[in-house]
């Protein structure tokens, strides 16, 4: 059985059985992710990353995870980090590429190399005031994969297809998600 | 003039100039964010952030920045790296963060702290499969401020105000962007 010999570090039995188990206790299945920024100086900020919550109680990365973010030089900035639309980038391709592999295990394909290039285009005039009918977000983003892999081509872009299908960040970015603003 | 004394790192005056400069020169308005992703093992990727395309040119940031992604060892991964609904959370915070300070520069606040706790919440039986009812990406997300300035609350809520307004990452999120992802 082909399956038996492919591993792209992805335990898929791990994660069926936690679907098993999820079907009988959804409460469980209600996660909350967090973030605690700091504003340091101009545009220059720090975000940390560590506790969420999932499976009924509260849990904890490893290691805090912090992320310096700021604008480039040109806007008249430090640049002392990635631009927050960046992260956005980072965080749609990464969800993606995971999912590509976690899906070729399932699938039962050997993943050799998986290189993905996103780019996300942006109309300035939105950010800054100029004109009200451009959106101050991306226009459009493009995720171009370069995969090597013991498939066809056609199962390779139904790997692809069905990482889309279950990508968080994916829908995120696709569909609205209702943000509440508050200050205390 | 209060604003002359007042100092938060953001260079408003540059701001309001390349505003003035784009209006007469669109196309440098057209801004390309990038970013590679490389596939490691299992969940496990590393995206870095380097160069973009605006203001007409080919631009480069200071340095590169790298990002490890991965899942919780929740979910049978190693826990290398935020995830990447994590990174939309530093995205969208270090957005609005920026943008506070930038509007309080511009109505001559000054601030002394700015502090943001985000949260999302997500309902895994949308990832996981388990009920196609539930969307993938987050049900919602939450972003408290704790503002220290010399203004009046209504004043800081104001400020608050305006970086959404103008915030790209939070119009990437509650509006839908077009996404393409295809496979060379």
């Amino acid at each position: 059985m082909a399956q038996a010999i492919v591993n792209n570090g992805v335990n898929v039995d791990a994660l069926l059985a936690a679907r098993e188990a999820l079907k009988s206790a959804p409460e469980a299945a209600k996660f909350t992710w967090r973030a605690s920024c700091t504003w340091k100086n101009g545009t220059f900020t720090q975000t940390k990353v560590q506790g969420f919550h999932g499976l009924g109680a509260e849990q904890k990365h490893k290691a805090e995870f912090s992320f310096d973010a700021d604008h480039p030089e040109i806007f008249a900035s430090e640049d002392l980090g990635a631009t927050p639309v960046e992260y956005v980038l980072v965080g749609l391709v990464s969800c993606l590429t995971a999912g590509v592999a976690a899906v070729a295990q399932n699938r039962g394909v050997q993943l050799r190399s998986v290189e993905a290039k996103i780019e996300g285009s942006m109309d300035i005039q939105g950010i800054l005031g100029i004109d009200s009918e451009v959106r101050n977000g991306f226009d459009g983003i493009k995720v171009t994969y370069q995969i090597d892999a013991d498939a066809t081509p056609q199962e390779i872009e139904a790997i692809v297809a069905q990482s889309q299908k279950r990508s968080a960040v994916y829908d995120v970015i696709t569909n609205p998600v209702n943000v509440t603003v508050e200050v205390v």
